[in-house]
């Protein structure tokens, strides 16, 4: 009986050498779970969209345009084919005049004719005392909805190797020129 | 030998504490195999160019164009440097009139001035019985190719944390105004 | 004795078969190590921007710009909202003239008023006798910093499913036309 436990023993032995790569330390084999993030943060950005008369404020730029449009004003058919261009400061709380603690950049284009729809590619830059590193996302953002959820496609320094999913809500906006997110952030994947 | 076998066992016990965490349930360790996607699905896409006279067609737009160009019609040199916004429907078959499933949206832009080649970022956007949830693509797209492969970068809802490829092909295409393509998406890392 | 360590082996045996998925072959759990990339190179990529006198060399070209800008000539603030589509020959030295090992291709847009940063989603396209196979990146590229690092957010062919990152450098640069960077690519998911 014991032989047998020691032979058993050393096949689970092996298989354990196979999982595990015992020349480096540390090595923890990935677990992972879709109930529990590994990291949860939640920050609002904070988007104030360049119309000609606010360029010392203004954090975002329309950069492109369809045939029927502008860099100027925003175009019909619900801003399908804008382009923006963005450096939005980072709070903690929902006051755009708190403290930043690091920028939105990147882009946002609004990607369909008879509903407000955009697609984000962009990082969260953080160098501070509370965050240094990078997140970056990627995804389809229907703005119209109350939340929807975009993907953390990686990061580096703090964040290396981060991935995760966002859920940004539309916390205020004026008009067409401030647009406030509220951004929950929650890494599946942290090394 | 029993209790060398015992002792050997609370190593080996220990290395799978160290593996799994037990504090949370379900909690499955990550297997990856090349050879077998955890999901596979293929779709058709449909995109027809805006250029002045389909305005109630088209799905997508030239946005952004060299110094050469405009975004009326697509530039010389194998359209470098245009960008192009799309909001696609997505089909089970091949036939532009079955009903949609979801949603392809985001960009394109052409990037190579001596043959078409393209990088794309976008998601397939999906709120329909099917599927629920989205699933977000980038890559390169060297479109003259039979087949080329760009990346599935991440998913939400249905496609929660998905990773994996997708084989893009030319299905079919009209001119420069309307291309249908097919992509056959392999999913590695399901959630 | 022997027969509690076989009721543990057991157990032991029960947890591997719920790590390892036995029907498929090879089938490896994943394991990760922060500090040692799974693979590691070194490329340059040159980066020329057309400026109306060099369209025969230029592998890049201005094709967004905001309001106060136009795609001739980078824009001021910074460049704060010009977007580029760019080609770029990637060799192994950091020689403009060696042979080219593959193309960087994608695009960069400046995203901040105050100091040159830019955002970056393109791929390493490879078809050689050294490589054959698509690297995708996307992050965030404060350029005035003498290092900083994007995401490998995918990868195809040789590189099917890499993660990792990347650290960019500029090696090199003449005025706003030439730009050389550096890129040490560690990937850290390798199947």
């Amino acid at each position: 009986m014991a032989q047998m436990a020691s032979k058993s023993l050393t096949s689970a032995a092996i298989l354990l050498l196979l999982l595990l790569d015992w020349s480096a330390t540390p090595t923890v084999a990935r677990v992972r779970n879709r109930h529990r993030p590994c990291k949860r943060m939640v920050f609002y950005f904070h988007d104030i969209l360049y119309n000609e008369h606010n360029a010392k404020n203004a954090t975002a730029a329309i950069v492109g345009a369809p045939a029927w449009g502008n860099t100027t004003i925003l175009a019909g058919q619900n801003h399908f084919g804008n382009v923006v261009v963005f450096d939005d400061p980072i709070t903690l709380d929902n006051n755009l005049h708190s403290p930043a603690v690091g920028r939105a950049q990147g882009f946002y284009l609004y990607d369909k004719k008879d509903v407000f729809t955009a697609w984000l590619g962009f990082s969260f830059v953080f160098n501070s005392s509370e965050h240094k590193g990078s997140i970056n996302f990627a995804g389809a953002d229907p703005l119209m909805n109350k939340t929807r959820e975009i993907s953390v496609i990686g990061g580096t320094g703090e964040f290396f190797m981060a991935r995760g999913v966002a859920t940004l809500m539309t916390d205020a906006f004026e008009g067409e020129v401030y647009f406030r997110l509220r951004a929950d952030i929650r890494l599946y994947e942290c090394w």
